[in-house]
């Protein structure tokens, strides 16, 4: 295998903020962690600034992420070279070492409770293409979530996520119910994001959503009025907005005494091509001093996205035992649709290309 | 990897029947299963006529044997598309499905205890092509069987069970005895069967014969007559008629009075190039209403039949370590050699082919 | 893949004696194992001479290894075909054999506690390459050692041996200390031999050191001298003297009563490409007939060439992650390149290539 090899276009965009951790995953020693394809070593200085550098010893190889960090440089595990954070190498005991050409180091930046890498070109890293995420800087929100690895395309989590009426079917004990795919969604493009949402009046919360409902004290069994917003942005963030209010206040827009409202965060990083990091969690704006109700909708969601992790899994392998089979697109997969060509430009304008010559896996639509 | 790669001349014949599950394993819910290459998802209608379709939902691509049956449609478990029986997409709430081009489904049937595929061309499916099986149907034998997947080409499996010299050294515990090396074979092509027999008069029988002897009514330690006779057909069943007779009372043709006489079931069928799904059993027409001997014989074939996996597992592997290798032939793989010889042919009448261009892992016969 | 593909030149010298397993792994039953690509069974004659065999049988393919040991004959447990150590088809009940091609034999000898193999031409074998290994014929050493499965090309292990700047860090908390890695080492060839070796005087002796002082009746508090001489010879074994006297006494000259000194091990046993055997010990000379003492410092070893081994299979994984990611060396790897253009040379030699065209992973020095 050649390192030309390893540099075939990517599926995803390269020039974009991609969340790469969690600030508890480096609190105590450095983390390798692959982040579209390139493998990263990240840590802390003692100023609390986070680094990102290729997890590649200059020296023998070894993987930086095995070392320690020394008077804000990162030290080798093998043999002690000691790397800056620029990705130069800094010193080595009886070793000239100053010579040595540098490794790659990635933009980084901590924001909203997330460590983020660029793992494009480093030169067009900019703060300015940071989504702005407002539940995440106020008190008027509170915040759980978890991390999964999952072994698919990131782009199948896209799809899942821009169409939630597998609601009914995957989740058909906690999240699901019957009037889901019997209601159409409205698919549109709102600025840089792509938009699908459904709304779905006078009917049962089904029990997830009787536990927030409890949770933000209102009465659990209800007609309530029921709405999901899914926000596609670049390069892979699905933040939607979720949630019921007791029926006739005015969904949605219902005053806050009256609905259970939430945001389902949803970071989707790329590992390889089949393969990516999933961190997802719940920003709510009820009761957001209840670490008790935090832990409660965190393990429900937690058991909730375990069924989609199988089920894109298993999708994921079966599409692998039959390369050449083209899918179908439907009404309800607009959604993703949308969002895959939005990263079919993304990706084509990082390679100079115009036109948007996107090699999607979908036919055109039956109907 | 293209769908043209996954279409490569296979080793197996693909127009035949093929024992492709247990009854009850569609019992409660759908089945995936690779056969023959192909991946099918097995169900059951209501009627109770069993359904073989390609295991892939034309929406997303995710596995159907994920899904439920309802109305006799098997419905997809991720975003709930129901596929008619005929493979067509039937119906999914809010959608338009009508127009979307059929799945594949295979020709099966349920007859003999098992259900057989078809996994090549429907058209020339035909009930006809069936083996007829009487000890499944008729009062006077009993059956019990098991399943196992063992990693290694069907047609080692076939080779192993179309030479039984090495029970002396495989089973040497159970079935094995020195007399059956010592004692040559005849092979020879009966109508559409190769048979290879064997007949070992005089001998002690060993114990899995003793308890099958006890089983019978018999003296466990009596001196027997003992006979194997193995009958290789079309594409991958081998038939052995076993049994031991008290000796001198007529062997093979001994009155049922004095004899313990058994039929080895092996259907044997491929799922990929180096694996495939082992369906064997016991039919036996003694104390055919013993159903705790039916227990223990299927016990003690388990326990010896774990012994060829772990043998032609190893062997594939080494096989595999040596590609180019060939193999040498003596008189007591003829049936083996033969068998090959038969699926070589029937290969080669599939693909138009009339000369039998074998690609025979085996030399000439070393003498 | 085909037997030419196997045959593309590998990265070790064929024709060596290596160390292919010790004589309790051949006790009892025959042994498979992979030595540099050939994959052999290993047992022992009645006479108490070992063999070592191709491991596969030539009549089926099956390992040979899972045979037994009949009359000096190896036995196939498949078939019974018995194989003589000569390679030859000896015998099989009803079955003319004897004119089988032979399958390969590979010379063989048991020597200082080892069973060796010579894996390249037969021809070129003999026992005056084996190499003198005082300490293991010698009343006045004791010996006590191991052997693990590593995943890494086995070079990667001679460059590990060959600088022990890792110990600082590697196995900071029992044979490594501070004082190492600040102490440069002096790299030259003597002989058919690279010697690399570092003294450090007036120091502390780190745990493992204390345990051995205090096991040859010294003080394990004392300051110390310490020393390191680490001596490479084709194939790839790898001699290390190490030990520790009282201060002043004279260091690697000193009395036997005032140091604790010993030979680490390391037979370096090429499986694949990317994995080898490790045959590691310790030789000492001190408190030779201590059995608890012995045991006492298998173990100490054992955990830490387990850290060395953690460190490898990663190095190595990342080093196939960078296929083209060229090494650097300092001062520290002078011992390693050494021993690998020695190998470089060596297997050159073999190919008939004069000039020393070495494959060497390394660029030019960083100064």
């Amino acid at each position: 295998m050649s390192e030309a090899l390893e540099s075939t276009t990517p599926t995803w965009p390269r020039n974009a903020w991609y969340v790469a951790c969690t600030p508890d995953e480096i609190a105590d020693k450095p983390l390798g962690r692959q982040i579209c394809g390139e493998r990263m070593v990240l840590y802390r200085k003692a100023s609390g600034d986070a680094v990102a550098l290729e997890d590649f010893c200059p020296h023998r190889g070894a993987p930086l992420s095995l070392g320690f960090v020394r008077d804000d440089l990162l030290v080798c595990g093998y043999h002690g070279l000691a790397m800056g954070c620029k990705g130069q190498a800094d010193n080595m005991p009886g070793q000239k070492v100053k010579g040595f050409p540098p490794i790659r180091t990635f933009p980084i930046v901590e924001r909203y409770g997330f460590i983020w890498v660029w793992p494009g070109d480093a030169e067009q890293a900019s703060l300015d293409k940071l989504h702005h995420l407002e539940w995440a800087e106020s008190d008027a929100w509170a915040y759980g979530g978890g991390l999964f690895h999952i072994k698919c395309d990131y782009r199948l989590m896209v799809d899942n996520l821009m169409d939630l009426t597998h609601e009914t079917y995957v989740h058909a004990s906690s999240i699901g119910q019957k009037e889901i795919d019997e209601t159409p969604v409205k698919t549109r493009i709102v600025g840089d994001e792509v938009q699908t949402s459904r709304t779905i009046d006078g009917v049962k919360a089904p029990p997830f959503w009787q536990m927030a409902l409890r949770g933000a004290g209102l009465d659990g069994d209800a007609t309530v009025d029921r709405w999901q917003i899914c926000r596609f942005s670049l390069p892979s963030h699905v933040m939607i907005e979720v949630g019921v209010a007791l029926a006739g206040t005015g969904g949605y827009d219902a005053d806050m005494a009256n609905k259970a409202a939430s945001i389902v965060v949803d970071f989707i990083t790329p590992e390889t091509e089949t393969t990516h990091w999933y961190f997802w969690g719940m920003a709510r704006q009820f009761a957001v001093d209840n670490e008790l109700l935090t832990n409660e909708i965190r393990e429900g969601q937690g058991g909730i996205f375990t069924e989609d992790l199988d089920m894109l899994e298993q999708q994921q392998a079966n599409l692998l035992r039959h390369p050449a089979r083209r899918l179908l697109k439907l009404n309800i997969d607009a959604g993703g649709v949308r969002s895959r060509m939005m990263i079919d430009r993304a990706i084509a304008a990082e390679n100079g290309d115009a036109s948007d010559d996107s090699d999607s896996i979908f036919d055109q639509a039956a109907a």
